[in-house]
């Protein structure tokens, strides 16, 4: 932990592949493109998971769990879907000391076995909507991984819905969308575009996709969570057929849904500095870390029952006393910062004497940071200073989009504001239009924002009669 | 849910199978030898799962997530290791449309590659000992395979941890065998054997192996959790060293820990009757089924109105309330009592005259097991008697543990009796003993249990002195 992080402004990557690293986040594996979770990245990752979880079954869902492997024929199944998927396969073609009849390929993403198991257990309008979730592993092989954003094995939650209506299916996949960006602000403190994906963007059998978009540190968007309106595309390919109200047999309305892993990436990259990580305190492993300072013996002593008192009064919030003998506070101090933990409580001698604790928070280093606190106060201060963190926080997120996306009205304002951050434009949306502006900038239209009014401007690319804005951005 | 569940007496096989699929817990996956966990049965699983989340947290361990993923080498760098899992593997061949140049396994235990990680983590005594888990999914091939008790792909934990000292790592393996044990009475109202397993029955590169062994309700055996004590095994095939106190490189010692969905089957078998499931009021989905009885509309809203009361009274519990308007009272009696749901609450017109209702207790069928309860005491006789049942459970499977273990002396004695269920005999450890007890009644030894006093005994095949008793029986 004497190693420094490279800063945002020589080496954005550098940052940010030190950060995940230097705070114990993830490690590279054995296997290229895969990574490790360590277990303070997988402490947020449970929490994140926790708080998504809660969110999907107060909408009605149910957990499952369905198989790893796919027969390849599965994937074949749908056009566009083996089209979109085949060439990230990973494929099992033996098992058990034999040559198998049928190659295997490990699910990228599960409608096809899902639908599958659909058609064998809807038979009647009455079944219907089946409404399940699952979180598992997913593997995409991947040519340039990155530490969470990319990694050839990463962990999701991929939610597989069926339904009567096209309503009934379209209204699901804008309400699991709405659910990611309630998530994504109020748990993570990210805020979010919400929006339609273009048909060169969207989801490899879908009739519609739709996303969230997150703005990270550089001004780079990251596409933070997906739904998806299938139509009967699946439905038809898999058979998952229901007799209807009228006893005519129908094929199903379908949806899927996902957020994965990358989400940690996300929060590493919207909230963190130079110092290392700052994570939203709903989300925080660690929200609260002890630091005592004492030298003589007597000291210690005295500190050390004054943070069993904290320890008393911060019972049930998240918080670990760092009684690690062998290093300096000031090395400690570092440490945690580094991980990211909101708020720090620093206990000396002269604290004991004054029964009062000194709070410092991540999110503002030096005194402006810093505050002294009576014991008998603690705890609810330290509850309200948490809350302040996490609005804190996402009020700053808000600020940097804000401050780094444009309205554009031509091709060459769009160039330049994609190097800044995001660009807003009227686009027509034929999909050859976008290509010059990736290959000048690597910039591509991120989503189409539901939240736009309809309007009527002029195509920056074409000039044509355009109604709707699209946004723009380098991604990850 | 007309169907009825083959009769125990008839097919105990037929009748697992018919449970499993009919309370709708599990259901056969497109590729053999795989699984689907459907909401009911994975709702069990999260239940389990996070009572054992809890104890491995307790207990000082963190979670954490490795790579699905093996290189071949890993595998073979234990040879007892390689020798026992080469054949059960499934290979990945392939990935992103190319041949590999080294072929990958999809771990099937994860030993090795959490070898690789430690050997990179752990640099000194100050960084030991190393107490994680991982939950996840695992792959071995299976032929003969069967719903949750032997699947090609499972759910579980596995916990692995590295030690400054033989005598920690030892305690470890134990103390996380306890924790099974602790586990599988108190949650599961499961009875076991805790035992150290003979030499043919531990896993492949293990020093030792510990299992709790559950009987069924058939008097099979079910292995229901393992902990491994792996010596320095993995440490010399990994290069996991550290510097200790005195400066000298030393191997780590190191244990290896799980528990798996087959635990679920085990849940089935020990408590279910031709009804179909019984499950144990801490880990049902369900705790509480209300079930509103009434033909005339105004019968309907006035038990409307009382089903509202208690939704009210039980708030907190796992309750859910029966209004399905397609189906009779008498249809969902039974089909709550082939889901194993432990309580039932009926109110019908009679009930709300008086401002009571009926509970009925799913492991006693009958009026025995019936009992009016005014609203007014409903909360506490609930929670009372879902803790009755649960101590019920446990009784019971105590009691049929107890009529079905025999003490045995001679070969004659111990074919006997693992016909009838366990049998405990002095064994002096041969492993070619057991060869022909294996070939002419399929038992084996199951452990050698821990809770037996060292005695003067004979070895039940051989006549040779023995000190300890080994369990045998037949097992899944």
């Amino acid at each position: 932990m004497t190693q420094k992080v490279t800063p945002r402004s020589v080496d954005y990557s550098r940052w940010y592949t030190d950060v995940v690293q230097m705070a114990e986040l993830a490690d590279y594996a054995p296997v290229k493109g895969c990574m490790v979770i360590r277990p303070y990245g997988y402490a947020l990752w449970e929490n994140v998971r926790e708080a998504l979880d809660r969110r999907i079954k107060e909408t009605g869902h149910e957990n499952a769990y369905f198989p790893l492997f796919i027969p390849m024929q599965f994937i074949e199944k749908e056009a566009d879907h083996v089209e979109g998927f085949a060439p990230e396969l990973a494929v099992v073609t033996h098992g058990g000391g034999k040559l198998l009849e049928e190659p295997l390929a490990i699910r990228p993403t599960s409608e096809t076995v899902i639908g599958q198991m659909y058609s064998k257990w809807i038979g009647s309008y009455r079944d219907l909507p089946v409404l399940i979730n699952q979180w598992a592993n997913v593997v995409r092989w991947e040519k340039r991984p990155r530490l969470f954003l990319r990694t050839t094995e990463f962990l999701w939650q991929e939610g597989h819905t069926a339904h009567e209506t096209r309503e009934e299916a379209e209204e699901e996949t804008k309400k699991m969308l709405e659910m990611y960006a309630d998530f994504a602000e109020n748990e993570a403190a990210i805020p979010v575009f919400k929006g339609l994906k273009s048909d060169s963007e969207k989801f490899a059998g879908a009739m519609a996709s739709y996303s969230i978009e997150a703005m990270m540190g550089n001004g780079w968007a990251l596409q933070a969570g997906t739904s998806h309106f299938l139509g009967q595309n699946f439905a038809k390919a898999f058979d998952i057929t229901f007799l209807d109200r009228n006893n005519e047999l129908q094929h199903c309305w379908t949806t899927s849904w996902g957020m994965s892993t990358r989400m940690v990436g996300g929060i590493v990259m919207v909230h963190g500095d130079d110092q290392g990580l700052i994570l939203p305190p709903r989300l925080a492993p660690i929200q609260v870390v002890v630091v005592p300072i004492g030298k003589s013996e007597e000291e210690k002593r005295s500190v050390k029952g004054m943070t069993d008192k904290i320890s008393e009064a911060l019972r049930g919030l998240r918080i670990k006393v760092d009684s690690r003998e062998e290093r300096s506070p000031g090395w400690k101090f570092n440490d945690w910062e580094m991980k990211g933990v909101p708020l720090r409580v620093e206990v000396g001698p002269k604290d004991v004497e004054k029964d009062t604790v000194v709070l410092a928070r991540r999110n503002q280093p030096g005194k402006a940071g810093k505050q002294t606190v009576p014991l008998s106060v603690l705890r609810q201060t330290v509850e309200i200073t948490l809350e302040e963190i996490q609005k804190a926080l996402l009020e700053r997120a808000r600020n940097q989009v804000k401050d780094r996306t444009q309205e554009v009205r031509s091709f060459q304002e769009l160039k330049e504001a994609v190097f800044q951050g995001f660009a807003l434009a009227f686009w027509c949306q034929d999909p050859e239009e976008e290509v010059q502006l990736k290959e000048e900038t690597k910039a591509t239209s991120r989503c189409i924002p539901l939240d736009q009014e309809e309007a009527e401007g002029k195509c920056v690319f074409c000039g044509k009669d355009a109604s709707r804005k699209a946004l723009f951005a380098r991604a990850y």
